[in-house]
């Protein structure tokens, strides 16, 4: 049974994926190019200077990279028998997000005289769409197959980009670190997912979904490379440099909060006063998420207080609200994103409506209203992306928030279960039930000494008897 | 018995965590603020330069984060049953210590007008107090718990701040890479605190005092990532681009010379010519502690030298100066840090001391006097900190670098009594003798296969029985 | 018997190491110096204005650091029990070749005046060479000791200099990455030399040979740390802003398509559709191999199409060429240098002769011709290195890289052949075959509870028997 489907991961994984490669190499070879159009009209010192404004992200953009690949890959190797199902699916589908999204928003953003001018700066652009896909497959980390990852992948990020554009051109919402954009977004898209995907026998636990100290501890070490880069991450697309300054300095403070706060709350709700490990790599993070939105806009001590809240909700969350959700409305959420994510993108969200009401009364020399418009010498006033400044309000700004924050949530939920609906179908390679969380579906995995893995063919002849005779 | 401790530990650990944290936020809200006082009667170019400063700084921010978080966490993960104790204590040291290196260094230095202008500069000043804290902490490594090492910290950051004022600001020691004021301060506090916190029995060794061959491979890992960026870390105070760029060349020659000089002096003394790890994770750091006095003034050639004896000396005291002073004069140095920062560091300033004595001799072009005074365009002296350049001689020089040694030295060991004696206070949650070296007091870990760790429950009934039985 | 070579280990390796540790520092008190010669004469804005330009490499000399410490040294962790003689003969290795280098590439390019500028570029160009030595011990992995492999950087370092010398002075090859002077230099004398060392005994596999889910992690993560950093190594050398701009992107490009396609193909080629994990840590890096040498030329759909050909190659290279070369010819490659280094090198090669040829055809606005001589201000033309620009002719360079190619392996063989022979003599210390891959003949193991690592001295008592009884 288990080799009928193996032979039909065979089948589907190399051709979805040669074909989405071969795709990919023809579209590029076709419309991207280094050039500007018509750039040879051009004096070769406007090229030049371009080029050295493209260079100035790279060391953003190797963070970004970092954060990705290891501290993400790391995190989500938490579990006993699913460490490379969570490292290496990670690298593949980001990989292939990146690559789609550079498509996607190329066209979206960047076509022009049937060209795509292409940039450090795409690629940057198409890592924040890749990570709302691998943030969404968390909610189903270990039980959905890499080829329903890339199923998964293909229709998020469009979906990704359409509501980007809606939430930054349409709402012109303030939100530097793409708190709603990324967080909310793939949060709730892979709820919605997680929700069709509901695997009834999932509810008294597997036996597979444990962890082991080594896998717990490499799981912190990602979450510790997520948190040392995150200020990269909610300081990249600042306009100006003391934006991007205070930026930095907020999402510090935030995620430093946000680590003692986990580390008070996970030893309260434990009888024993116990820290627990999901808690630290999860909760965290939680002041990095929620700052994301405010971050150049808040004031230290509010950055700190954002952080401190933010971290208490998240292991609350995991504490109380997960299990509660799964038994009444029936979600499964493998990664805890609604914890990580939701619940700290909503509170950092209604932290940026009421950063941006209280404007009149900041006391510190600037107002808020100074800190959007001022700018130094060749820098973008951070309100240039607000469009017309004149007829601009904190009201109606705070409402604008407030409605990206909530079409957001629509859109997303939408497209979840859109997505699930497709996922569920049959002709998509699934893994049974006893094979989720199980790396041995997928990877030609070492048989240990130490039997951490069993191997699956004496798995069918002697049910979870470990291999003992080396 | 245990169980009425751990609930001790439940009362202690979260309610001194939010108190502290509640107490930053107030602070933070009351006084620390992103602008400049008055600054909102300046023009926003005077903000938007002070910005591009700030911001040049990231990158070794960066790399200073790289270091205590994932390097020192992983480095210190090195005990079999306490990883989660070395990496995931040292996470929350290290914020907790951050924030408050914070808020002493505020209002020590940069309280004006009732208000401390924050900048990124402020948290990378903070985090190299934190650094004390956390080197002081490896001395006692497995035997405090949390309380007692928050405790630790909220004594040592301030006394740090004063021991630095003192010695650069009285005695305008030259060391750019912090060897007296960091490393000699944290080990000498770190071993006076060990002797008050001696524990008899721990002479014959401890059974959970072991590594395993992943354990040592990560801690490995973690000196590695120490190791990359510890020119970084040498480098970052320096006054200007010259001398920044011998600090990194010089530092970088230190270690790889430090690091050839440990994998033959570790064969050397095995009577089999096998490298002990501990040996390896120590002391190919050790050119860094010591090279850092004098990192941007030595010559390439000296750079080699004082790694090599800096690395000799450190392993020699691994294998014949820490069982001698724990047989002496009842010294337990869990980490080793008076090898790795105490001996080097004393070998460090006596270097520099020659160094600035031979200055007259110097052959190669520029003196030690024209290095110290030369200074590119809009670039600052070396000898800018050192207070009048008329009357400086290298004789008194040397003279105040013996001086900060010894004043720090006295200083520091007087403030570990004092701290160990407060942290012996029963009042204060502190694990039993069998608890040392073991994650299980404090965090909720996962039950292995592998049976890597030993259940608490269990191990009150039969002792020492592993559970094999699933 | 085992003891009579352990005691030889310590009498070679510290003796060695001391003796190459206290030449270097001979060597650089006597002629490396941080000034120019003569610089007292010059004003110090000159000095100054030097300082900055090195300044500028330090970000991308870090990223070189991660790749040869943490990246190259986990990825060499595979083995179960020889995880150590991964990364921390790495660590040995990659020191004293550093250091070497510097003195052979300080004599032979920089020495004037009897002196030797020093500046950081010295030691990134000094990685450059240590990297060949690094790459071609891979062919023997876990079959030699640290003394022999010491023995061949010490032979490899001085021919990487001048077969790099004879490249890009002589040939004025166009390899940005150091396609052919690196990678297939390193491979094709990692060969010969490894042929030399033929161990028939091997060819029947060997007990040692094995890897475990935790080593293959680590591996993994490490391939992933020189997957994110693998564009600055590609693109340090670059001439000219616009040019590194390019690099990065390409090089990101090729090995994105690359990790793709190694998804692809393992699973094609596994009768289950299982991914190989061998596959994965060497494959996704083939596409940054061979687009190396032309990173700067080519269009973004060329940097895709050139990663998924070489990862396709490399993929199929582990699968059916290294079996069929060590049967037919006897070639011994144990971490499969000749996949990731030798093919995917030689790929590259053709495709930068096709891009140059091709180059009127280019239809992009600028031809390759005009890409190669514009630059901004203050840049260097691409072209700059190729000598007479008046003369130069597609056809002709093409050529010149043919010609490149064809010397390096040339040079390449006959250096590792050599090498080979004189390792193989016997006053070196090596390994006997029953300790091949075994971390216990040179490291003071840990004995694991996990039996992870099995005890040398039972191990001659009791042939395999496990050590169970604590």
């Amino acid at each position: 049974m288990s080799i009928v489907f193996s032979a039909s991961l065979r089948c589907q994984l190399p051709v979805l994926l040669l074909i989405f490669q071969g795709a990919f190499i023809a579209i590029f070879i076709l419309f991207f190019s280094f050039e500007e159009p018509f750039s040879y009209l051009n004096t070769s010192n406007v090229t030049a200077t371009a080029g050295e404004d493209d260079l100035d992200i790279f060391p953003l953009f190797k963070d970004v990279h970092i954060m990705l690949f290891a501290g993400l890959g790391l995190m989500l190797s938490f579990l006993r028998l699913y460490g490379f199902g969570g490292i290496a699916i990670n690298f593949l589908i980001a990989n292939f997000s990146i690559q789609w999204a550079m498509v996607v928003q190329g066209f979206f953003y960047h076509f022009k005289h049937w060209m795509i001018h292409l940039r450090l700066n795409n690629i940057l652009e198409a890592e924040f769409a890749a990570v709302t896909a691998l943030i969404s497959a968390g909610a189903v980390l270990g039980r959905t197959s890499p080829v329903q990852l890339i199923l998964l992948s293909a229709l998020e990020i469009p979906l990704f980009v359409v509501n980007d554009w809606l939430v930054n051109k349409y709402f012109h919402i303030l939100d530097i670190g793409g708190t709603v954009a990324i967080h909310i977004f793939s949060c709730y898209f892979g709820l919605g997912m997680s929700q069709i995907l509901y695997q009834p026998s999932l509810q008294r636990g597997h036996k597979k979904e444990t962890t082991t100290s080594n896998s717990d501890l490499l799981s912190l070490l990602g979450t510790i490379f997520l948190w040392i880069f995150w200020p990269s991450f909610n300081s990249v697309l600042a306009k100006n440099r003391e934006a991007q300054h205070r930026a930095i300095v907020n999402t510090f403070l935030a995620l430093s909060s946000g680590t003692m706060t986990t580390f008070a709350m996970s030893s309260l709700v434990d009888k024993r006063g116990r820290i627990s490990l999901a808690h630290l790599q999860n909760a965290s993070l939680a002041g990095g998420v929620a700052v994301g939105i405010s971050a150049d806009l808040i004031s230290p001590g509010g950055a700190l207080s954002i952080g401190c809240i933010a971290s208490m909700a998240c292991t609350l969350g995991f504490q109380y609200l997960s299990p509660f959700l799964a038994k009444k409305i029936k979600l499964q959420d493998q990664c805890g994103i609604h914890n990580l994510h939701g619940v700290p993108g909503i509170i950092g969200t209604i932290g940026s409506i009421v950063v941006i009401l209280l404007e009149p009364i900041d006391t510190y020399g600037s107002s808020l209203h100074e800190t959007l418009y001022s700018n130094g010498l060749d820098e973008q006033p951070i309100l240039g992306v607000l469009g017309n400044t004149e007829t601009w309000t904190s009201k109606g700004q705070a409402l604008q928030q407030a409605a990206a924050l909530g079409v957001t949530i629509g859109v997303s939920l939408f497209g979840g279960y859109i997505t699930g609906l497709l996922m569920r179908l049959p002709c998509f390679f699934h893994p049974f039930r006893e094979d989720f969380f199980d790396d041995q579906l997928y990877f030609q995995v070492p048989e240990d000494i130490e039997n951490k893995w069993i191997s699956n063919e004496k798995l069918q002849e002697h049910l979870l008897v470990p291999l003992k005779q080396i």
